[in-house]
């Protein structure tokens, strides 16, 4: 069930004893906004914990500091920038599908598994949603939630850069700054920091390149061996991802990153008019208008047949 | 002689018959800057030019759509993000010198050059300056004039990425969406557009990259045959500036770029502890902490020892 703002406040507000959800593989927007969450809520003296089903990348590891779990049975479970009780991962998925109380999200495609859901796929990442969360239970926006707040909002918009920015994404980064977020060092973190294996990854990556359809479609493929060759881990990927819309001329950019059980994981990256959501749904994905992900377990070359023809549609 | 921001906006409104002068290689900030107070002397009803040096190039071309000259002979002179003479370029430096009313600038390096100078270096750009200053003249802040003064707000801050960047540069960027800014086009414009020719120039750098102290100095060298081989320009090379930085552990990143007189351009881009500006005033150049420029006469295996023996002191 759909909810509202004040509802989701009044939820947060009378929940105890609570374990948070993230989604797997978690990136900055569900570590930051998760973590955020959980230190505000410990301001109104409750017990929290945060799940994750997969271990914490190294560049987002600050995230978690000083945020060890507390050590109780979880009465009320919330799920943070999780879209699909399947982005769960197998784990959390097994012992809590059934079990989310209220699910806090960005993602317009949310497929409403939690009891109740809040979902405002106007803002342009979960920690837009939690900030306002935190600031209407009345919590203070200390530095250390600023700080995971400021991640979550620049990770989830390439750093401000893309369309889903909104007056109040800036009026936000604004606040967290003020409250004294360290959002230079964050950046330089999140963005600015390249090692010299992923710079050859990167290459490799390039030299992958194929387009379709006069350059409109551009498709860049991530093997195992890739990855293996450059020390590279998946979490390296996502900065892949974004490089494929960014050829001058592309209007959806396609990844193909070869799972460690030869599946494919498909990220399709869009401009402006095509939706990059609807294109996945058709092989059970979604996302968003701009950037949606979905998966193949046949071979890559059918896989790529299929989507090509479905991406056509939208051009 | 330095001014005071309220004498800075009584110039505005009493000037007459004003030419705006913008440095050399115009950039995103010198041109948004520009061309927006352009559009706001105009509604005070005044007539005004705008003097670029040299040509303006492909990716800023839409900041000049609309603004064409008025015909008049000029009676007062207004430099914007100008922070040396010499940065104005051979020909308008020969005939504004010393003709230059009121600069406007937000390097803390400018050499007060004009007659009375508005230095801000809190801003994190020349248009972050200029916004304040065109509300305070009482000018509307239309849609033309935000997709400008976010340009340059955007292109300065390597998309509110760097740590020049305040809770104001926010606010600023807030209020220019609530304007009508095209923040996602104009980002998609500066950022995220890349020419497969591009692709290759970057891909020549990073095989020239060597690396100094332990991997703590990054030098990339872009030679003319390295643009000429892959149909890139002068513009295309600030993007590799970033490059140098971002590679990690790399403190100090540096950029030599032969220029088609022999001589060498060099860029500094520094993190934190390391003054960017103060390594380049050895060699009679100058900008900002993080991010500053000089030139060498000399070779480039001569000029690369000097710099390093300069740079081994900051480290």
């Amino acid at each position: 069930m759909k909810i509202d703002f004040n509802r989701t406040v009044e939820l947060l507000k009378t929940g105890n004893d609570i374990a948070i959800l993230t989604h797997a593989n978690p990136d900055g927007d569900t570590l930051g906004g998760g973590y955020a969450l959980m230190l505000a809520l410990r301001q109104l003296g409750k017990r929290v914990k945060l799940i994750n089903n997969d271990p914490i990348g190294p560049r987002y590891a600050f995230l978690a500091e000083g945020c060890e779990n507390d050590s109780f049975e979880e009465e009320f479970v919330i799920s943070v920038d999780v879209a699909d009780i399947k982005l769960l991962g197998k784990e959390t998925e097994e012992k809590y599908a059934d079990r989310i109380d209220l699910a806090i999200d960005h993602h317009s495609t949310n497929r409403l598994f939690a009891k109740e859901s809040y979902v405002d796929g106007d803002s342009a990442s979960a920690c837009e949603i939690v900030y306002s969360l935190i600031k209407a239970m009345g919590a203070e926006l200390t530095k250390e939630i600023a700080d995971r707040l400021y991640t979550g909002c620049s990770t989830d918009t390439g750093c401000f850069r893309y369309s889903n920015v909104t007056a109040k994404t800036h009026l936000v980064a604004a606040d967290l700054i003020e409250k004294g977020a360290d959002h230079g060092e964050i950046n330089v973190k999140m963005f600015e920091t390249k090692t010299l294996d992923f710079i050859r990854l990167e290459q490799k990556c390039l030299n992958s390149l194929e387009t379709y359809f006069g350059g409109k479609v551009s498709v860049i493929t991530i093997t195992r061996a890739m990855l293996d060759e450059t020390n590279c881990s998946d979490e390296d990927c996502d900065s892949i991802v974004a490089l494929t819309r960014q050829i001058k001329g592309v209007r959806a950019g396609i990844t193909f990153k070869e799972k460690k059980d030869g599946a494919f994981k498909v990220s399709v990256r869009t401009h402006e008019e095509i939706d990059a959501a609807a294109i996945c749904a058709h092989f059970g994905g979604g996302g968003h208008m701009r950037a949606a992900g979905c998966q193949f377990e046949c071979g890559k070359d059918e896989a790529l047949k299929q989507l090509l023809a479905v991406v056509e549609k939208y051009l």
